[in-house]
């Protein structure tokens, strides 16, 4: 590649990274994460679900919800039970139409557990079927230019702000728990 | 947990992440990207590794790095082959301690391979034995108090800022490349 | 659990795999075989799927197809690209009706891909979309009592025959290709 | 490759397995298997260890131990927690040198987590660790030869014979506990 460049896609990255995680906290929908809160302490489990990069962003957080200490469990992974009526399916899924994450979550409603949506589009099939949608905002509808799809492809911005989204949620969950950092060392696998 | 009260957990980790993002653009160690960039294309693959949430931040870039042409493997994964004198080895590790981390990159140097290192720790095990370092800064010492560790607990800030420097990186070489979205979207797993 | 009794339900397992598997070789589909070893040679890339306990199976074959030199990717992992028409999809379900793993496969088959089914029913649905089926016997119908079912829960005994078939196949790659072990193990992974 | 051959390594491969898996039966070891029975039902919770092919041997397990209604998890999966004193690490390994297993296992021996190893090697680095050490032969030394390495390339022997082990392990549980196949069923994963 052209080597020597100023580092300029970089920097700007950064600085839209910056301004896009500032202008989300103007976006929260408070009522949405009481229920989900709610929903988290009343369920039995929580599965966790999404593929590709969302994928990744669902194991990061499934990994602190265990180490907050709920039940979790991520769909896919070996150890992975039937999941019950009273167990909440947590789908992560930018476009709400990820063909995989659709049908399955579609069983999980059939069985009756609660489902969550982390997706960016709140008419997406996804969000329909869910009882709890967090919309967190990709890229922006407007600037869906060649310059922005340049900096941030495919789910990029989906999935960073996604993850930044779910980790505000695990400090949210610490601070109305009570819980201190130790806490989760406790929790925190050291067989690694 | 505790119910109505205000998000203020949520919205303040938004404001710092923010913030840290912001400033980040400042620590850029363009010497080091530049080498990381050359490496890049002379090596024949690229190895990828990092254990807990560090491993979900590897693989979302390897998968990128897929996405953007490379040869690329995931150590552990099943069909990553041995590695190669001619290969390079990207660890993500915040501490740079982490001992599964540091024994497989010390076995990787023996061989001849290319280490680069993402780490927030300069002086770390990890940094020493490795032939480019990539600073990410995770929690600021002088902050490490009880209210940032109450936000961002364990890995999270570090975890994070890797997630993002690393996407940064690869608008950086779509920018050199002159490669499009549509370029990345070519290779994207459609079975899933 | 009931301590001290004799280990009578291991050592009819063993007797009852050792007969099953003993019985295999008056099922090999020749035909079929010599399709699948001309397919894997005229393909690209190989891609291997299958759900739960045929997923593992799945990944140990993929994962001496890497050591044979083919080029190979297993569904969901990492750095699985899109596949393309000129590749291969191995599928393994025993009852050939995983709905995950037959959507996956009509797409796959939809682009154009070769489809082989490793299944023990030739009349299921995954087995008319393939363009090659491998057969491996699991549970014998006549057998089905409870006394059968009690050894061999639920997908065991073709989950272990897949292994088995799966591994000869291998076997009798190295021997067509005149591959030591040593050839495989030259590409096996040393960082793990 | 060779195409219109007679399949005569695969039969062969077929009536070596058979042969070997008749032969287990009159090695079994009723006393470790008493003791491995034992510590399964008194550990909290159980974690399973494996490298390359091994480790999928290890899921495997797993995931049946998980429907035998077991407290089990994977090192290294998302949801696994820290080891405690009151667990039980099961580690298979052929060599039973595999370093990071080896590493691992030691770092569990230190917190007093019971050990138990599956592997063909009684005088091993991890057998020398393990309270109990389950014999599972793997590639016979007297038939080392070029034939058998031919058939049985690396570990393949060892990993068929403790997949197949193991799930008699299952079986034997299974007749224990008057567990049936239906109870397995009942927690056996639907989102998949």
């Amino acid at each position: 590649m052209v080597e020597g460049m100023p580092i300029t896609a970089l920097t700007k990255f950064m600085e839209l990274v910056s301004k896009h995680i500032d202008n989300l906290k103007n976006t929260i929908d408070e009522e949405a994460i009481e229920r989900f809160f709610e929903s988290l302490d009343n369920s039995k489990s929580i599965f966790v679900l999404g593929a590709g990069r969302s994928g990744f962003v669902a194991r990061a957080f499934a990994m602190r919800l265990m180490h907050l200490g709920y039940s979790v469990y991520v769909v896919g992974e070996t150890v992975t039970p039937r999941i019950q009526r009273e167990d909440m399916l947590i789908a992560i899924s930018g476009s709400g139409e990820t063909s995989s994450i659709v049908s399955i979550s579609q069983k999980a409603k059939e069985i009756g557990s609660k489902i969550v949506t982390v997706t960016s589009k709140r008419d997406s099939t996804l969000a329909k079927i869910s009882d709890i949608v967090l919309i967190v905002k990709g890229k922006p509808k407007s600037e869906k230019d060649e310059s922005i799809s340049q900096l941030f492809p495919l789910g990029t911005l989906f999935e960073l702000t996604a993850m930044i989204f779910l980790d505000g949620i695990v400090a949210e969950i610490m601070a109305r728990k009570r819980l201190s950092e130790r806490d989760l060392e406790l929790r925190h696998a050291i067989l690694e």
